[in-house]
């Protein structure tokens, strides 16, 4: 019941990316109630004319490595548990593939349950509770 | 008054992907009350580690044909109408270009009719009913 | 409090995608309270098979110059000035790089405030009003 797509500057090898998507898998797992196998990210890489970021915005010292993940998640989850998926994420990403924390960009954009198909025409979330 | 972004694998076809786009516009015609030339549609094509999809989350077996489709629409349908778009998209993807229904994934993110702006600076569904 | 996906055709010069995002991030800034430095802005770049578009939808005529701005943000404007944004979007594009304004299709999704980690793992916009 996500959706991920992240966007960063182009350059980094295959390791590091996929780093970043396992890191975020298993945060969403620690934190937000994700299902086992229940990941569907993306990531797509931006030349330098076509990325730019806020340099210091809230005085956050950000750098080139910086990764903005927008994760797109049913409405179910309250702040506290926001918060905690936040502060795993950082702290995942910053064991692997060891970006600094300052580098972490998130946003939520939440929809209805009923707003999926995972298959074969079916929106499994009302099915599962009608 | 949508917005679709499908995201897939590379390494198909243009046939393949301009197939994907008009099957999606021709299920949204149908079931969606979407008008005639209201089709505003990308694709995105990932390398493989950039694209990463549980193969069989909710016992649906899905392939590396995957596509992940995100489409913003306003909020006017109900569930009746959200399940017929997504009965639709699958049976049309499976005609064309042949995609197996359970590689079709499906996100709706819905918006206010006030948040469109198509084109020349208007908020044209504001001005509609204003 | 805002992200910023820019989709269009490729093949445009460096300094025309960098003027589009100088001008998205102008336009926010005087008519939504986007503060200095604020401004996470991607474009994705679409071969022609890739990137689909209403040609005359609502009367207006759009040309390969088309841009898809979708810009995610916090939902704390009103109808009002969502209308001064459009439109003065659609002037600074005019301006810099030179779109016609048929060419500007924008798009808002809306997210609580608590929706944002800005770095650091932190609910910036959570701790600010705790």
């Amino acid at each position: 019941m996500q959706l991920t797509r992240v966007s960063m500057l182009s350059g980094k090898p295959p390791g590091w990316r996929r780093a970043i998507l396992d890191s975020l898998y298993l945060a969403m797992r620690e934190t937000f109630n994700v299902p086992e196998d229940d990941r569907f990210m993306t990531i797509t890489e931006h030349e330098r004319d076509d990325f730019v970021y806020g340099a210091d915005y809230l005085g956050i010292a950000r750098s080139d490595d910086l990764v903005m993940i927008q994760i797109t998640v049913s409405n179910t989850r309250g702040v506290a548990q926001k918060q905690a998926l936040f502060a795993r994420i950082a702290e995942r990403l910053a064991q692997s593939p060891g970006l600094r924390k300052e580098d972490v960009l998130i946003n939520l954009v939440e929809t209805l349950p009923e707003n999926w198909s995972f298959g074969s025409g079916l929106a499994q979330y009302v099915e599962k509770s009608g």
